[in-house]
């Protein structure tokens, strides 16, 4: 097994893996955000433009951790230094 | 084990996992939007119009994070840069 | 192990796990919301309309997730490029 | 382990593997489902045909994900293209 | 080890394993409708035909999902195509 | 290691597990169904006779899948088609 | 490692394994079966004998998967088949 | 590693582990047991006899599970006809 | 790897994992028998002596299964027969 | 598998892994701060500044931890002191 | 591996875990017994003296498990008989 | 495998997973603390105050617990004492 | 790898999953501890005293626990019998 | 793999394993007493010094359980006896 091809499944595992596990908390806590914000609009009709304004604010700080593992998952696939250094290494 | 067939294996059953893992928790948390929005209409029908736009921006939030997995595992099976690199170095 | 039977090996293996993993929060989420359904509709019969529409809508998005995994399965059983490469190389 | 006794152990285990866990959620969220429309039926008699009418429509959508499941497994013994590929080499 | 011992292997385990575990959810989806059915007749003693009607169709589809386990679990013991491929070709 | 002592081992093994982990869901099951059977009968004096008969009824669909795993043992260890076709082939 | 250790290894260690795991679900099953006995006795002390006829009658079943495990833990310790074919075998 | 050693290592081996996960549940079974007694006792005093009475033969149903896992741990280590088989052909 | 050595190991790590495991789940269930002691005397004070006297009996019966592991793991580091016979034999 | 191979695949999937894995908590934590808000303006509509105010500090705080995760992965994959020190002595 | 070294790191590894994982449940027990004593003593004040008597009576018996683990820790860590068997022989 | 890169491997491994894992603890202890304080201040808005120092207070001490895993994590990176003797040994 | 590093990393590692693993217990059970003695006070403020008093009896056996890992720790790490022996033999 | 990387290599794991691990219960615990503190202000305004006062004490103890995971990791890392022996070793 040579140097690049070990770096090369290492990226593709790591990529799909880090957006696989990066998806389950965010996805469970808007889940759970929208829920509860369901729950509130039927208690407090009245709030409602309060209520989807501070749940859209969470929703999108939430969103940014989903993104976090993202942009991980594409610099590994497509910006990944390691492969950079192998390739040009390989071509010098 | 050649380089190829490994980094093909690693695409398949990452892109496999990526998208298998990666279903679990938008599942489950558009499964609790829905049942609350249900429990919500059935406490409050005369806000069903905003239960159910709330709901709808919830859902389509927390299906894009579904949706990074799908493109990830797409990306891994059709537009692999490190397949493409090993293609044509094999055909140069 | 030939780079051919270990692809089919791990396309096998991949596309039963991806539809096994993939269909328990499906399953699971589609259970809730059905449940939670049934006791809207207990309590406030008189929205049934409502409540069965936004269900159907619901359940069309969970089940979404679901229909992703089995194309993944079946992209990697039926269409795989990985496998039509080696077999063209093969035959070449 | 020559390429067909792989293949073929492959596909056995995963086809096993595959119903048996895609077992496991369809179940569990039927078991939820009925026990809600029971619970439901207890609560408002009344209602017992618009409750059992939405209960088999979701018993249909969540049996829908068992029977992916058993499709795959069946595939997988009964019309495996990596084991016809393997099958029409050697007899070739 | 030869090929035929490994598929034999194979499917043993396979079989075991897959009514095993096929065996948890079913019975435990079983054990919550007979539950709240116990419960709904408790509740509402006049609709103990309804109760029990839904209850019985409830159970049929959730034995269904162990029955897909018990058949894949037969074929495999009894129906196994890849060990009769096998028989037949050490046979020919 | 030998492919009949392979199979013994196999099959030893699996008939244990098979019996073990498939004893786990049953008993909870049928231990749940028992516990609301109870709670039922003291709230509902007078329906103890639908209670005991749909429990009874309910405990005999569960048992039934404790029994395929016991089944599922015993065709292991004392009819194991491929433990005989190895003797028949030693023998023969 | 010959035949006949390697299946008195497998028996032995399924044989603990099986009676092990297949006592975690029973007890469990039975002691909540009892716990609910004696809250229904305190709730309604005048269904004691009902009760405690249905609770041992549930016990009696809950037990006899317990008794499953153990009667295949005895019969791979003392009436294993395979043992004695491979005993018959080396004494012959 | 001979034959003898192997056997009185997983003889050694299985019953710790047969004791200990056997110790698991039961303990658990009658904790859960003991603890709705007294609040039963608690709840209705005057039925202080059938409360410790049915408790005690519950506790004593419980507890048989735990024996059969010491039954086993002390068969495998005082009566194991494998180490038998083996001293004799050892010292025959 | 001698099988005096191997035997010794087996039994060092099997006793202290044989009471590690063994004593979870008494202490838990003591733990949760002596929590409902102090919520029933605080409820029914009058019934103190009943309480304590059944908490006692019910403390001892699960401690009985700690024991038993303790005994197992104090039989296997000074009274195992398995390395009885090995001392025996090698000193012989 | 040289050094350099060996830390680049160490840095590319620990990367990866530590943003995955830091990322659940978070978007739990953030998940029920953010729930816990709609609930509470719901209830105390007066207080909503006071509860928005302190939302977003906690907010703040709980990213911060998801921050750290970020920064070690970056500086995992573009400031590695290892990599670094590889690199050198490898140009050196 | 030498017999010496591979019995002394097994009792490392052994009295270590035996030790870390014996706290685990008598630290929760005890924490969940000390929890309702307080409750206990907030609502009925008056029987202080009970509640403490028994809960020091049960965290005893609790801290007894934790103390069986503390003294097979002891055991083989300074009153190893294994240990002495080697060292005796090695000096002998 | 050399020692420094072993070493450097290890460092990169353990700073990246310490991290990780001790992310998950705080980040849920504080999204407890702060959803609790919400609750708090909806339920006793004239304590806001009390409630939001002593929130503070609570907050700096769990972030204490993550910034001690950051410090392990970065004293790994850049100021490991067994990577500056390796790598002073190597300059010697 | 010889003998004396074979049992340094033995210690080394085992002291500190030692510590690790203890900790866990005392801490969640001393929590709550904490919590319910909070409870407790904000209940029955004129108890104070005793609640107090019986909390700190509770948190020293409580932390006892922890303590005993500790010490298995400093004894692993400083006092250890077998690397004593080990030095001596190699000084010897 | 020498001596001295094997032992470089097993503190640095430990050391990060045993912090991280350590942080899992202590920050949990902290999180779950100021939770109730929160409430307890809440609900006893009054009683604000005496609840801080027992929250702090409480806080302190459960801090100390993680700090001896620090003192572990650092003794590890920067005071470890057994890579201090073998520098000397390799020194003198």
């Amino acid at each position: 097994m040579d140097s690049m091809s070990l770096i090369a499944t290492a990226s593709i595992v790591t990529a799909g893996l880090c957006m696989a596990i990066g998806s389950i908390a965010p996805a469970l806590g808007e889940g759970n955000a929208v829920r509860q914000a369901l729950m509130a609009i039927a208690q407090q009709p009245d709030e409602r433009n309060t209520i989807t304004r501070t749940l859209f604010v969470g929703l999108a700080m939430i969103e940014s951790i989903a993104i976090y593992c993202f942009v991980i998952s594409m610099i590994l696939i497509f910006a990944n230094p390691f492969w950079g250094h192998m390739v040009a290494k390989a071509g010098g």
